[in-house]
């Protein structure tokens, strides 16, 4: 049950975070959500590389876009001049989130339990916080603190 | 484990959004996250009642300052003119939390699955994620969606 209100407090997120940015036309995407802070669109990469990142970092899966980290993870917005196209971003969100779902739906409530990658055995003997559950946690997080962000744009 | 994970979580949301506000002076307090919408003062006073709320919503006790409602979750910004000193709103924040998070730590991980205040016996036979759990969870997002907005203030 906790883990299952886990998932769908994810899902919520996700779902408003879908409807945020579909609600931005592909010009809006360029503006930013305050004076000089992140445009739209790096927020868009930026969820969209670091949900790609839970793949490898829950043992569920080889990461599928890896060239985003360049332009939304490694650097700051604006200093990567080439971005990919809107709509091929706007589609890997969507993709990203699909597979992450369906892998998620697919885990047993006590693997949620399991370490996640990037824990050794021996320190999570010490640390046994350091698992899937903890990382789905955090990530929802990360995602309602860029919504809160995203939806500053609205009219 | 997971419950104790979840209050971690909520704990850390906590802290950040105190850090926030704490680095933020008196007069930084008034400006505006972005440009016409709500200011930092509105959030503290907002985060502090839905908070508040928390005690009676989890049948944890009664509110501590149903006042801050007019100003704070009826109201949007700015309608109400007369509000509380800063002061006094940064000393209901650090109380209602601390006072939270004592009633969280009692609490027995099985009491977390229970129905909160705002919904019946009858609808929590058939809705039993209308729980303690469930509430913490959506109150952690709530929080981490306008830590989001605040830290937009950072220089």
């Amino acid at each position: 049950m906790l883990v299952e209100l886990a998932l769908n407090n994810w899902e919520q997120g996700v779902k408003r975070a879908t409807a945020a940015f579909d609600h931005l036309s592909d010009g809006e995407l360029f503006e930013e959500v305050a004076p000089g802070k992140n445009r739209v669109i790096y927020l868009l990469g930026h969820l969209a590389a670091v949900h790609d990142m839970m793949l490898p970092l829950l043992g569920l899966g080889e990461r599928q876009y890896p060239f985003l980290d360049a332009a939304f993870i490694t650097n700051a917005d604006k200093a990567i001049p080439d971005l990919p196209k809107v709509e091929e971003l706007r589609g890997y969100w969507k993709s990203v989130n699909e597979v992450l779902m369906e892998k998620f739906r697919a885990l047993k409530p006590e693997e949620w339990l399991q370490k996640h990658t990037a824990v050794s055995d021996e320190d999570f003997v010490k640390e046994p916080r350091r698992n899937r559950f903890n990382v789905l946690l955090g990530r929802t997080g990360h995602l309602s603190y860029h919504l809160g962000q995203l939806v500053l744009l609205k009219k």
